[in-house]
């Protein structure tokens, strides 16, 4: 096992997880720069002494999987190399979430590995299981796509999302390892800031997979249009997506607590709340995802909240709970 | 001028802003508990040298005017008691916000003053300029409401919400001198939290005014029901309203440029943003609302946004410039 | 195994450990209040489902070891209980830290069990390992106290401490699950605040230890006045001693390093660095200590610094190590 | 009046305290990048409208004074041509604080103009307001020392300190607008981070400060070693010195009051307090220092404690209170 691009927050947080993993081998922590610096350096809360190198693809003999953690476009390259070097990877990228390519190049621009798009899973552990258990090129969602889209699986499958506007909150570390005025403490540290105002590129993500679950073939054509907008707010890790839906027709509380219900009873990640919703410190450096639903009879609307960990579940430790599928492991293997 | 009910934060810092005040004399300020302690020892920050004291309406010969910062319910009744006196109120309670009593009572229960309804000016000073310079009892309005009805105003006036969501974010002071699992630092400081899921009591008073607002008169026998959602996130003072709007034609954004620009160009304490959404820090400890409008081509909808310190425009500040209108002062003394 | 006193941080954070612990099972939770409910109720994040109970330790037949998680005083006559009935207790209070009956008597009051007081091993495991494994009350040691003597042990034991004074920060998780001005967001979220000057009752723990570690008999008579002071930033977990201690005789870099690497070389949760200072966030919610010293070539003094997660190492992660050497256990055990 | 280097935080300040000065008049600020953009566009919450543009010392006919921003040795150039222009400055750089241009080399390199520092006066203003009043050249001190003299001015002054460890803590303001892992909130968040070890710049100015202030002349040629240490804690504005002080005779609570009393009672800017020390969110925003000292009978030493706003009474507030004094307006002018 290696992860390819472990200077970020999403790469070293994977190779912290894998590290510990009880039953994976990381063997090398990949970057283009710091190299020769053990990762605890830059990450000393993660306590894994393996040095930065460069990736070598021709080095590789006996790794038999990889945690890409690189920018959109820079990463589908590499995840062709390695795929056709027969490492199975996960790709922390947006490069392979999208079913269509024109989607893609809408909001992305041009794919640089296109012919590879029909190979990749979409990988929420939740809603494809099956699927990553077989595949080699496994696309870890956005954080925000996994909050939203687990908060509103059940309605999605049952028909029922009319109209749809999410609003979303996530802490500072979703900006990344990235040093200007949205993650310098005295300007993001009282803050609350709304960002990319309806031009979030979460929103194919999220639109593709709810037409995805949908039940008729009907609607997979004519794919809702989300309202999707993202939030900053000054905490570290933590995301919630507060889900507000126009059904398709009146949907109580006890119908609704049967489709929650029935989709997560059995679920070892989702947590469904029945009393309240969620906050985010519930699942603080948890690979949990918890939902709570609600129908609002003054309005004639549910409103749906999922929260996470953007880090966790949101990126890094779904990657594991997808190596853990892809691999036959307990799926909670290192995640507990 | 007095302040009763200063030692929760809403009273406090309408001491302090009126103690700092060039026109206002604030002569005394009062509790039912901690009297005889200096107002500054219970909020080093405001320096108000005045000890509070029980407030006694029959010693208020020579009074002209009152901050009532109490509970709603409690509210009323002391109002009504010094409106006895002649003395002009800014109520910062519920109380007298809501025209319908009907609605009041759906909320809040039973009105203890129920009379006096008729008579309460609604204190959002952009909307109702005129009309609470004449008035002698101003009901505050609330802090989420502030935000949103400002964001929506000039939506509201054209006639164009056809269905309306607002996702509203605030700090920890919204929570008050309350000390509880909500405000501890440790339980709120790395946090997401949503409150009051389909039960605001804010909801009301937001679709009142809209109503209010709308050219029509036929909407108003039907008023809009708003999905109002509040949320807590880990600052001190700062709120944002998202709002999300349906509209009942297309919308473009000269349009929409063109609405918010007229509303608020000549506005002291509206700032209209016309390149990105605001951030709450740019509003901190100030009585401006910053406000921000875009048309989402993806969805057909708006985005609007409003930005204040809940605990100044949102509450105190406010109702100091509802004082200085009452007054007839400059809208902006004491207050810049 | 049990937790006495689970609704505190400091026993709920030891139920957390212990029940994920791969070798104690955790039987039992107990509280005076909130009975009935799962832990997990009051601790999302610790996701506990035992339900708390009221302790009664004539039901406790097959119990071997408990965690006493009580205030000052009201702990020993449990502890005395327990002990009695054979059971192995870490007790998180100070009633069993102190080796002289005057020291306790001068900073907490009346000692409800001071027959006890010489059985019980002072549980900074690092110091006592030894008697720790043998012990059946193990006085777990102060969060200030760990951080500050694990700083300053090597200089101790080698009879260089000729003055000291240690300036202590901690997170809001050091106040505990109280609910006052220390403790509300609004109140302490922008603060630095020093408490307790001059008086606070970790000052006479960190003497007798400091006592007990210098080399010659002469010193132990007269023990060192220890200048401590405590401050409250604004963070959930985590602390810092910050020590500055004139030496009994020039002291240069060489010698400190040689002296802190022999000490803690081979500590499994002591990471001593060589470079610099750490920061509280390295070692947060782990069980490490952290520790830097620097000669300062300007005034002739030594700098030493601790960090701990003040609720982990601190306190309750602390008492898992503990309780894996009384029993045996790799040190190690549940908490890596 | 004009400020040069106003894209930093603490020129930033200066430019929005004199824009609302009611007695300056701020005609222009000056940098080197954002050249044409407004101030407010930058520092959304301070609202000066100037655009930023070159300074050209040429085109400053009719300027009285200046406030100087930039970085030590690039300041003194600066301050020179001004100064030869006949405008008088502020400097807020460290090139002017230190009378002793040995200890400037040593602490900082070579001075660029040695020649002006016997004109400048350093602008602790509660302890040169004399000379500040005739200065053309005034050094504004650090931060640090700020908090630092004015806790320990009174004890200075008696001859009274033997020994002193500073124990500083600073919001990470302190940092200045600078993006690295310093400054980041997910590293600087929920973090405390001592830095600079025994090798911090205002141990000197805090040195020759107060060597100037002890009473006997002999006590300045061999001034006492001052072991100072800062550290970072997750918040924007504020600053602690604790100041632990070895007196050379003992000193009780009354002599203390007394000496305290006596140096306070008539300062507008310094509040000292009699029953326990400040928290820094009482003087946030504001040109307060409070100051509580205490003696500890326990170790004979004394503890004095000085807070403030490090942005503002540690910069660029004290930097408009000097200008005050400098042209005789009240020093309290814009300031409350």
């Amino acid at each position: 096992m290696i992860v390819a691009g472990a200077t970020g927050f999403a790469g070293a947080l994977a190779a912290h997880l894998l590290w510990r993993h009880p039953q994976f081998e990381l063997v090398a922590v990949t970057a283009r720069s710091e190299l020769g610096r053990p990762l605890c350096a830059l990450y000393p809360r993660y306590r894994v002494p393996l040095a930065l190198e460069l990736l070598e693809p021709e080095r590789l003999a006996g790794i038999d999987a990889a945690v890409v953690a690189y920018p959109h476009a820079a990463a589908a390259p590499t995840v062709g190399e390695l795929r056709e070097r027969g490492i199975r990877v996960v790709d922390l990228s947006a490069d392979f979430r999208l079913r269509s390519l024109a989607n893609y190049e809408q909001w992305y621009g041009e794919h640089p590995r296109a012919d590879l798009l029909g190979e990749a899973v979409y990988g929420l552990t939740e809603l494809h299981r099956e699927a990553i258990a077989g595949a080699d090129i496994v696309a870890n969602p956005g954080c925000y796509p996994t909050a939203a889209l687990l908060a509103l699986a059940p309605l999605a499958r049952a028909g029922l999302i009319a109209d749809l506007v999410i609003d979303a909150k996530q802490g500072i570390s979703g900006a990344g390892r990235v040093f200007d005025e949205t993650t310098h403490l005295s300007m993001a540290g009282e803050n609350i800031v709304p960002y990319k105002v309806a031009a979030h590129r979460h929103t194919p993500e999220i639109e593709e997979q709810l037409a995805l679950l949908a039940p008729a073939a009907g609607d997979r054509h004519k794919p809702l249009a989300v309202q999707f907008q993202a939030h900053l707010v000054p905490l570290d890790e933590g995301e919630l997506a507060s889900c507000y839906v126009t059904t398709t027709r009146p949907v109580g509380a006890a119908e609704l607590r049967e489709l929650y219900t029935r989709a997560y009873a059995h679920e070892p990640f989702v947590e469904l709340l029945l009393s309240g919703p969620p906050g985010v410190l519930e699942v603080r450096e948890t690979n949990y995802c918890r939902v709570f639903a609600a129908a609002d009879a003054h309005t004639g609307k549910v409103i749906a909240f999922g929260a996470i960990d953007n880090l966790w579940k949101g990126t890094s430790s779904q990657a594991v709970q997808n190596l853990n599928v892809m691999f036959g492991l307990p799926e909670t293997a290192g995640l507990q």
